[in-house]
């Protein structure tokens, strides 16, 4: 996706050969109308998979989930990083590995809102080793739902979430696909 | 708002006298559409205000502040509840009591997405006892921007906070004004 490699190139800052932020308009300062694109290609590459439901982790998914939500007219739900006062139904739990932040989380969702008919489309931020999207398959596996497709806004496709992904079936679909940070230069993967 | 108003009527549950829980549609499953229509409410109240940026606190407030900005065509900034080692700038920081989850947190920004000619929109969620909303005002005030308007999706009127961002002179904008949770029903503030 042409804007939003531009944008990365414009305003992504290279931390480390592993890391890329980019605080700038997905992480933290979010740029609305990039978000908008951002669902818009993601509808088009799965609208013809039936989706019911997408399902993003808080908080930086959030964004272009709803935004994909919005041009399918289906749900987002978000899985919580812990449990809050109010969500205290019957949980779907699965802990997944920070590769940013060096921890192990649960995340969580209710089973009131997602069901076995149900045909979801994982939306996240960053792909890198596969485990934040592996915890939701997790999740989605619980409820006996249908796991119909894989989108995200930036792969790190040097780390080995891609090829995890690929290798157990699923339809991933990256909208910028880094193939590396070397040197403090972004480059893509050509496509 | 009347669509708005339906919805937590229809889906909303009351839990106690003091807690509404609207994970159906805002807190963990997400209505697109419903925030769409939300942030076009927003933007229609805030259009005059000459508004730069939008300022809300993960997670739940990030959808309806996401929509507000694709309307009034400006960034929006969530404030982090923890510091991920992506964000490692100079922060501004706030410390803000959760009545939901009874717990202190520190919610930060960075300093290089705000700055002082910056006029700004807070959205939020929920107005409770209004200490989100002030920790927000806190650190706008620390970056020596303007807050030029509160939106709130759900404000509890029976608590403390309109009446305190009323009498601190905000010009407080809530969607829809909950009067009381009394008997498992909600009812509204007449408009």
């Amino acid at each position: 996706m042409y804007a939003l490699q531009q944008k990365i190139l414009s305003e992504g800052i290279v931390l480390s050969e592993q890391v890329l932020k980019v605080d700038a308009f997905l992480n933290h300062q979010i740029d609305p109308e990039l978000m908008r694109q951002i669902g818009v290609e993601f509808a088009e590459r799965f609208k013809d998979a039936g989706i019911t439901k997408i399902i993003t982790i808080e908080a930086s998914g959030i964004a272009p989930a709803v935004m994909t939500g919005l041009v399918l007219g289906v749900p987002v739900i978000f899985a919580r990083k812990y449990q809050s006062l109010t969500l205290k139904d019957d949980l779907y739990r699965s802990k997944v590995f920070s590769f940013t932040k060096q921890t192990e989380s649960t995340i969580a969702i209710s089973n009131k809102y997602l069901h076995s008919e149900d045909k979801v489309l994982i939306i996240d931020d960053f792909l890198a080793n596969g485990h934040a999207a592996l915890a939701l398959v997790d999740l989605i596996s619980q409820a006996n739902a249908t796991v119909c497709g894989i989108g995200i806004v930036i792969e790190k496709s040097f780390q080995t979430g891609r090829k995890l992904l690929d290798e157990k079936g699923f339809k991933v679909e990256s909208l910028a696909r880094v193939k590396s940070l070397t040197d403090g230069q972004v480059s893509f993967v050509e496509s």
